[in-house]
């Protein structure tokens, strides 16, 4: 089975498909086009044949195809949707070129399939958005297989292919035996990634915060973070690149991560726990699949709960977060998942059709669903049919 | 020639993708779904298997394919970005069921083009809103035709199978002889459309100016209409529908229409026509192809000469309005143009190679170009190359 599998990797022609808001991987921020960089270099180290679309600055093993110089969040006259709309056509008019495409670009390259004769489509569902958006992802089930990152990250309409768990390469980041004096919050400033509770965690619990993140909600830092911001207790360092991430993870006590909606996966709790840092986390989404609780770190239902656990950070041993790493969410491990997907994907072709239950969901009212939606737009005044499609 | 063009139209399987933002026909404001529709039923009653792709409550003579009920701008809740999306889908994934397919929706079903086996394919080009899109419109000339709405409206790096004037039914309108003794203003509210200089020429001229307009840019709107209404001067009627249109137009001494940026077509022109009734407009963009000077009404360059204009609006024909309308911009001679540039379509199946002209034009600062923009979007940072598709 395994060599079943390596066998169909050989000279596989492959196109991936990575988002292009940066270069894959991205200098800074950029967790889609990174694991799509990954999964690039990965698949031709095993000896497939492959074409990353991405921007024209990417830097990958295989070939680069481009229709954009630099990624759309680069240069503000780089039209998203346009370049989104060409690098899309870019792949599907060439489709012929390839025997499996993996689409890591959202769910709008699925539309683009539907009328297309390309091979079999693999699409990594890095995370709904919002809710309209499961009507595409219903609509073009039948012609796309799916995989999602975490078991928490599944809508009970779709079938999966597989979970395929982000991974990243352990030697990029040092492991620190020793924890640190201080917890750190790496990521982007939203309301739902509960940075304003990561403060109020490390006030009541007397220990330093460093926060190294890109803003996003600009409201909400100016209201909720800003304030506490005082270059001593509460620290805020700005966007952190690759180096600088390394130190200021291996050498803190606990990565906080009390987000207040389900994470998808939380690619900054593997790199934490790849420095020997443990996590101190919300209860929710994909956390319990991460964070072995008690090993790796501590799964939180409250704020105050978070504040009692951060003394015992300290006597977690340190090893046991890299180890967790090593074996269950390396790079090898991703792409070892992402090898037997596609040899499935490959074998199947297309889909099977849903079960009734699956389609029960579809129509059912999905716009409540506690799902890890960034955006809440108001909902269709009128029941909306999702199509269905063979 | 003309029997070798009908004999096309007679069971011709045509697929017609409007807009969704409103039903088609739209019953206020939506020109782009009032002409998919109008050439839905006018290639209907030709003989030709119409399909219209629209929104669910659409009405025509044919088919109706659709995956949303209402217009997305009919209901907030209403993803236009994924309706948009699955509408565009659903033509594609079935467009081996037609022998052409008009494209009424935009510059995004063309990059879904590129990867089909679809059949010929013609665009009408309603408009440019922004100069990003050209790059769209580039890249996929060479899949399918393209139409422009005036001759005035044509970016120079296009080749355009023709130009096709909207057409309206001049038995829809009622023919007012008498000039009435008001201005009318009918359109949306945005700096482009001039409302505020309808407004100045009114005033200046002393005579009484009736707005009808959707909002658009309500700060516009605001800081310079909405001060100028005093119920008797100047009236604001909000948006008014067929009926009341009708009324409103053919009452009136002439229609101002002194845009600030290039006009593309203008169908309030024609329908104002139909009623008999002048127009005083800017002189650019579409109008002097649809006025004919001292006839059907003024084009003037300055605020100051439409001013001197205004009295002698009431000493035109307004029989010569109304035949401009019936020999020109009748639906029956739009769809006589439609159904040339159908038959010349299905001849050629794919546009030629362009010229080496035309290919330095996409090479060249589009941005800049004194195109109808509608948004004026910041620069990219550096060149962009437009991909070279076949």
């Amino acid at each position: 089975m395994a060599d079943q599998t390596a066998n169909r990797l050989n000279g596989l022609r492959l196109a991936i498909l990575a988002p292009i808001s940066w270069p894959s991987p991205p200098p800074g921020y950029g967790p889609w086009e990174q694991v799509a960089a990954d999964i690039a270099a990965g698949m031709a180290a095993r000896g497939a044949e492959v074409t990353l679309f991405a921007t024209g600055n990417s830097r990958v093993a295989g070939s680069v195809e481009a229709v954009v110089p630099v990624g759309v969040n680069e240069d503000a006259g780089l039209n998203g949707d346009v370049y989104g709309a060409l690098h899309t056509a870019n792949l599907f008019r060439q489709a012929g070129r390839f025997d499996l495409i993996h689409n890591n670009f959202d769910w709008k390259p699925l539309t683009y399939a539907m009328g297309s004769a390309a091979p079999p489509l693999l699409t990594t569902i890095h995370g709904f958005s919002s809710p309209p958006i499961l009507a595409a992802y219903y609509a073009c089930a039948g012609r796309s297989f799916y995989c999602s990152i975490s078991d928490a990250d599944r809508d009970p309409g779709l079938d999966y292919l597989a979970t395929t768990y982000n991974g990243i390469d352990p030697h990029a980041f040092t492991f620190v035996e020793k924890p640190g004096d201080y917890l750190v919050f790496l990521g982007r400033f939203h309301p739902e990634k509960g940075t304003h509770l990561a403060i109020e965690i490390a006030k009541k619990a007397g220990v330093r915060l460093k926060i190294a993140a890109i803003p996003q909600d600009r409201e909400y830092f100016a209201t909720q973070i800003e304030p506490h911001i005082d270059g001593d207790r509460v620290q805020f360092l700005g966007e952190v690149r690759r180096e600088a991430r390394n130190e200021l993870l291996g050498n803190a006590l606990g990565l906080v991560h009390m987000t207040t909606r389900p994470e998808r996966f939380g690619l900054t709790l593997i790199e934490a726990m790849a420095c020997g840092t443990p996590i101190l986390g919300a209860r929710m989404g994909s956390l319990p699949e991460i964070v072995v609780e008690g090993v790796t770190g501590f799964l939180c239902d409250t704020v105050e709960a978070a504040v009692a656990a951060v003394p015992a950070l300290a006597t977690l041993d340190r090893h046991a977060c890299r180890a967790r790493v090593e074996t269950t969410f390396s790079l090898e491990r991703m792409i070892d998942r992402y090898a037997a997907a596609y040899a499935e994907a490959l074998e199947r072709g297309l889909p099977a059709a849903p079960s009734a239950e699956r389609l029960a969901w579809r129509d059912r009212d999905y716009w409540e669903r506690p799902m890890a939606f960034t955006e809440s737009p108001p909902k269709p005044a009128r029941a909306v049919a999702t199509p269905r499609w063979p």
